[in-house]
C-alpha cells in the first residue's frame, strides 16, 4: 500500500481553456478517518465537465473551489480502513474523493457498489450520476412521447449516447449531435441512434432540416451554444428541452451573445428547463434498477474511455472539453480489485 | 345605421415602429351574412399587442397578414342581422371582427356576452382575453405558492394588472414592473401589488435586489428584452417564468442579442415556458367565472383606456406598442346599446 496521498490541487483559476498550470499535483500524508468515518484508496476517478464550473469564482448552483483545493469530483474506491459500522475494508464504494488516491470520508456519505452488478466502473457512469442525469433529465424533464422526436447534443458522451437509447426504449426517433466521424458512426452503428450529425463538418441548421422532417419535438442540451440556438428555429409545438449542460461555453470568459430564445418558446408554447440530477436524489435507485435491466437485456450499452494514473487528469480534464474523449471518461488512479 | 363599412387595412410592413402610413382606411359596402351567418356591427375592438407580430412577414403562431388585409382584431360587436339559430338581432357578442365597423362572421366563432354580468367592454378585457391570458398564465404555467414572490412586468397593462391581483389573492408577494410615475402609483395603490419598479427612471436589477429581498420565484414576462435579462439574474432554485409577450422587442428589425438564460436556468433548476391562451380553450369559462367572482367580491379591479372612433385605431396601436396606453386599451367604434 502507497504510503503518502496523491493529490491535485487548484492552483489558478482558468482564464478560457484551462492549461496544465492551473493543476498543481503534490503528495501529501495518507489521512486518518475519525468515529464514523473510512479511508479510501480511489480507484476511478470521474471526470466531468462540470467540473469547469467549480473552477471558476462566483456562485454557481455548488460552492466554487478556493486555489489550493483538492480538485472536486465522483470516484470508485475501495476502503481500506473502516471506523463506521456498515462499511469494511475491502467494501467498494462510489464516493467525492476528488482528485486524489486516498481520501477520508464520513460514512454518510458513501453509497456500496455491488460489484456483482456490473463492472465496478460503471458507478461512476451508466449506474452513477451521469446515467441519473440522463435518465430522469430525459424521461421526468421531457416527458417524451412514442413517435416523437428527441435530439440530444454531446451524443457520444456518458451522459448522451444513453439519452438517445433511452429515447429509442420509448419508442422515440433519436438524432445525435456529435463532433467526428467516429463518433457519429458510433452513436449510428453501435447505439442505434435513427440519424446523427458531425457538427464539426455539417451546417448544423441545414442537417436538423434533413434529419428532423418533423421538426424537434424533445431536445437535450448538453451543449449550449449556437447548436442550441439551431434546435430552438425548429422546434415543434409545445417541444420540451432540458438544459444538462453547456459545454462549448464553459471555456468563455465573457458570456456569448445570442438572439433571445423567447419568441421561440412563445411561438411554440414551448418549455426550457434547468435541471440538476441532485433533484432527484431520492429515486436514484429507480434509475440505476432500470438501466442495470437495460443493460442486461442488450438495450443499453455504454463506452468508457479511460486514461492511467492520476497525474493525467488534469491533461485529460482538457481534452474533455475538448470533446477529444470518447464515452465516458475514467482515470485509473488505482488497481480495480474486481478484475 | 351606417350603410358603408368602414375598414382599416395593412397597407405595409412596418420596419421598426409602424406609421401611420403602414394603415388604410377605406370605405366598402356591408357585407351580407350567408346561411350561418350573422352580420355584426362593432362596438368596442381590442387593440392587444400581438397585432404587431401579425403585420410582420413569416410564419408565427398564426397566419401572418397580408398586405390589403383588414387588421386582425377581437371585438365586442351587436348583431344586425342573424341567418344562424341561436342568434338574434340586438344580440352581443365577443367576436374576431377585425378593425372594421361591420362584419360578417360564422355564427360557431361568436361567443354570446352577457350584458347582466359587467359592462360588455369587459368582454375584451378582464373577462376576455387578456383575462384568460393572466388567469392560465400564472395559474397554469407557474403555478405560484403562498408566501412566493412573483413580478410581473407591463404591470399597469391589461394583462399585467389582472396578474399581480390573482398572485395577491394566492397569498404571494407580488412585485410589478411599469413605465411611469402615475403607472406605479396605480399598480401600488389600486392595484394593491406589494412594490412597483418603474423601469424608466430606475435601474431595474439594483431596483429587484432592492424590492425581492427573497429573490423571485415567478415571473410573468410581458416584455422580454433586458427586463427579463436582469430577472434571470435574481430567480430562486425552481423559478418559474412564462413567457406571455416581448413588446420591448415587436419594433426590432433584427433581434436582439443578449446573453443566453440557460446558465441562469441550469443553476437554478428553474422553468422558461412560452404559452397561448388558446392552449387553454376549453377552460375559458373557468377563468371568466372566476374573475367575474373575484371582480363582485370587490377582490379584482381593472382598468379601461378608450379611445373614439375606428380612425384613432392606428394612432393608439402605435402608442400601445411605445407604452402610452394607461389600462386595457379599447377603441369605441360603436355606440353601446347598454349603457
Amino acid at each position: 500500500m502507497a504510503d503518502t496521498n496523491t493529490r491535485i490541487l487548484l492552483a489558478s483559476r482558468p482564464v478560457g481553456e484551462p492549461t496544465g498550470a492551473d493543476f498543481q499535483i503534490e503528495t501529501a500524508s495518507i489521512p486518518e478517518p475519525g468515529d464514523g468515518q473510512v479511508l479510501l484508496r480511489t480507484i476511478y476517478l470521474s471526470l466531468d465537465p462540470y467540473m469547469r464550473g467549480r473552477m471558476r469564482a462566483g456562485p454557481s448552483y455548488a460552492a466554487a473551489l478556493q486555489i489550493g483545493e483538492v480538485m472536486t469530483g465522483g470516484a470508485v474506491a475501495a476502503v481500506i480502513e473502516s471506523r463506521a459500522p456498515g462499511f469494511a475494508a475491502g467494501d467498494i464504494v462510489n464516493a467525492h474523493t476528488g482528485w486524489q488516491s486516498h481520501a477520508v470520508l464520513d460514512a454518510e456519505d458513501l453509497r456500496k457498489v455491488d460489484p456483482s452488478l456490473a463492472p465496478i466502473s460503471t458507478a461512476v457512469g451508466v449506474l452513477g450520476m451521469p446515467g441519473s442525469t440522463a435518465y430522469f433529465g430525459l424521461l421526468d424533464i421531457c416527458d417524451p412521447q412514442p413517435g416523437e422526436t428527441v435530439v440530444v447534443s454531446a451524443a457520444s458522451g456518458a451522459v448522451g449516447a444513453l439519452v438517445g437509447q433511452i429515447a429509442r426504449i420509448k419508442g422515440c426517433r433519436a438524432v445525435g449531435i456529435a463532433g467526428s466521424d467516429a463518433k457519429c458512426a458510433y452513436v449510428r452503428d453501435e447505439l442505434g441512434f435513427d440519424a446523427v450529425i458531425n457538427y464539426k463538418t455539417q451546417n448544423v441548421p441545414d442537417a436538423l432540416t434533413e434529419v428532423c422532417p418533423d421538426g424537434i419535438d424533445v431536445y437535450f442540451d448538453n451543449v449550449g451554444g449556437q447548436t442550441l440556438d439551431a434546435v430552438l428555429e425548429q422546434i415543434n409545438i409545445g417541444a420540451r428541452i432540458s438544459i444538462c449542460g453547456m459545454i462549448s461555453e464553459y471555456n468563455h470568459v465573457e458570456p456569448e451573445l445570442a438572439p433571445r430564445p423567447t419568441r421561440a418558446l412563445l411561438t411554440k408554447q414551448a418549455r426550457m428547463e434547468g435541471f440538476l440530477m441532485f433533484q432527484f436524489a431520492d429515486r436514484h435507485n429507480e434509475g440505476r434498477r432500470q438501466m442495470a435491466e437495460w443493460i442486461r437485456d442488450g438495450r443499453l450499452v455504454y463506452k468508457e474511455d479511460f486514461v492511467d494514473g492520476l497525474e493525467s487528469a488534469p491533461r485529460a480534464f482538457i481534452g474533455l472539453l475538448r470533446g477529444e474523449n470518447f464515452g465516458k471518461l475514467i482515470v485509473h488512479v488505482g488497481s480495480d480489485p474486481t478484475l
